[in-house]
């Protein structure tokens, strides 16, 4: 069975750590994080707590090592943990950019450790049924993919509101939304658009709408909000013959496609009393459309860590692929120059 | 009283003189179109049927022409209009882009007549509502304006399919929610960004976003959909202490502000359940916001006849002032440009 070690033990490290209390293939076996309180905690939840990172990266019954600290500490963390010839797991955003993470993956190759990086969001049930309704094509060819989280409190009052920490909403929020949306498709990246707002302090970016367009025609949006509090929903996904439509997390949702019934212009001017003269925004008649729930899809939260655990083993790819990791990094380093420019960003070859 | 002649008798022609059968300031006197079934539907109306454009334009009783014919037809009969003396109503777009207008208001200069453009829904309820929500300052400042209109039926069977024309959903309804973006803030406009989609045929758009940067800071965003079989809200209003939103043409929305009351991050752990771990975006607790009803807007449709006959008069304004048409034209203009290129076009002296 194959022992992790957390470096960090705060929100996250923790809480990956107690998501997996009894799982069948890994098991968290020790901690470090330079606070005492936390280390309390570690030992609370059963983990042996080092007494420092060197300390943790030689117990030898560790194979790896799980990197949990502020997004600033991922470079020296990694590249400590893969120099001590362990494998790594990394909180996202791996890196701060794309040249960090070409460090690291060269630093793990060399050493012939493996390295993933910890997009638990893949397992998350809202996008697991939007990934089924796409692979269904109920939706027909999809257009637009629109994936948004809003909420109204700013940014949480932890490094995260802090640049140096690498903080700001494209790291914390943005990477995991970038990472699915990178995962509902084959299609390649052709233009890149960022635009940031910093509404409630000046230091980080706290709201971000980001638009990929791909070279099949589909266009994405993902959006990240911390004032709106009233919220659009979290998935909008509009094929041409359907819209399916998530609203919340609860994920009670639902979707209309066309029945392939001819829509007809007679009826419309009856109806328009409401928009006032439109033929072309007049509902369907429902007639014309078919109501289909959204797909039941039971997520289980313990795949990454089976799929690490088959990687390790050699008999099967890492949950999230250098190449993932890879990409969703040059996405972030393009949102961060389309946005300072205000500029789509075109990249004809596509990637 | 002034009495207006109607040049094209189509949807909107009609629609317009029916809106205004009883009014207390202008009459709508007489019709001239090139389809006899219309000229018979004229005729039921009350109007004078004139048998040729010629007929119409000499009618010394009329001093003001309402010009609805198809899109591509306003430059020749708006300035026949005007040759003939008479002062203009345009339906909108009043022209295919910003050369056209100019030749318009030169013309309209010269011959000493007014000139104005029939952008009727400045006087639709629920944009009222978001314009007393935003007079009223009750959303704090605001930093995005997001104004949607969606369909499943793709454009409608008629020339507004047709590129010759001048069809496509820019023209139609983007012309409309352009204006009415226009008159919701007093900031210059400093960037525009249009994305086109053309998903049910190829000769015109038919879905559009368009993104206008203003001076201030405030973000607008413009959207058009003929293939959303469910749709996003009609309104989605952003400030830095609240948010509205109203669902749909019934104008039955919402809006929460915060009631000054500082958001604690010590409980959200525990209704973190639904989204995953997230500080975050947890909600507001209820504690520390207001829920307020849409103020109560009565739309007064006659108010666009009432300044125009004021304006005639010369007494006001005419409701759509030549350089607000401008203004709209210049942002079609460059959405058609930015659409093209697919780039975001800056404004760096705003307009």
């Amino acid at each position: 069975m194959h022992q992790i070690g957390i470096i960090g033990y705060g929100g996250m490290g923790r809480a990956h750590a107690r998501d997996l209390l009894h799982p069948a293939s890994i098991r968290f076996a020790a901690a470090y994080d330079i606070d005492p309180v936390r280390m309390e905690l570690a030992k609370q939840d059963g983990l042996v707590a080092c007494a420092s990172r060197e300390e943790l990266l030689s117990m030898p019954e560790i194979d790896t090592i799980l990197v949990a600290v502020p997004n600033n500490g991922h470079l020296d963390n990694v590249l400590a943990a893969i120099e001590a010839g362990k494998n790594v797991i990394c909180e996202k955003p791996v890196a701060l950019n794309g040249d960090e993470l070409a460090q690291m993956q060269a630093a793990a190759q060399k050493k012939g450790v493996k390295m993933t990086v910890h997009q638990n969001r893949r397992w998350d049930k809202d996008y697991l049924i939007v990934k089924n309704i796409l692979e269904s094509r109920v939706l027909g060819k999809p257009f637009r993919i629109e994936s948004r989280v809003q909420g109204a409190r700013g940014i949480a009052d932890t490094w995260r509101r802090r640049k140096a920490y690498g903080g700001g909403m494209l790291y914390d929020w943005g990477v995991h939304l970038i990472d699915q949306l990178l995962q509902l498709t084959d299609a390649k990246i052709i233009s890149v658009f960022a635009e940031f707002q910093y509404l409630s302090q000046n230091e980080v970016d706290d709201n971000i709408r980001l638009t990929l367009n791909f070279d099949d025609g589909l266009s994405t949006l993902m959006e990240i909000g911390t004032c709106n509090f009233l919220m659009l929903p979290r998935w909008y996904v509009c094929g041409k013959e359907g819209t399916a439509l998530i609203p919340y997390w609860d994920c009670k949702g639902e979707i209309i496609i066309s029945n392939g019934k001819e829509v007809t212009w007679e009826d419309e001017i009856q109806t328009a009393s409401l928009m006032g003269p439109s033929k072309t925004l007049q509902p369907r008649g429902e007639n014309t459309i078919t109501h289909l729930p959204l797909p039941d899809v039971t997520p289980d939260k313990e795949t990454y860590y089976r799929m690490l655990n088959d990687a390790l083993d050699g008999k099967g790819e890492l949950p999230v692929t250098p190449a993932q990791a890879v990409r969703v990094m040059k996405v972030i380093d393009l949102a961060f120059k389309s946005g300072a420019e205000n500029k789509v960003i075109h990249i004809p070859e596509g990637f």
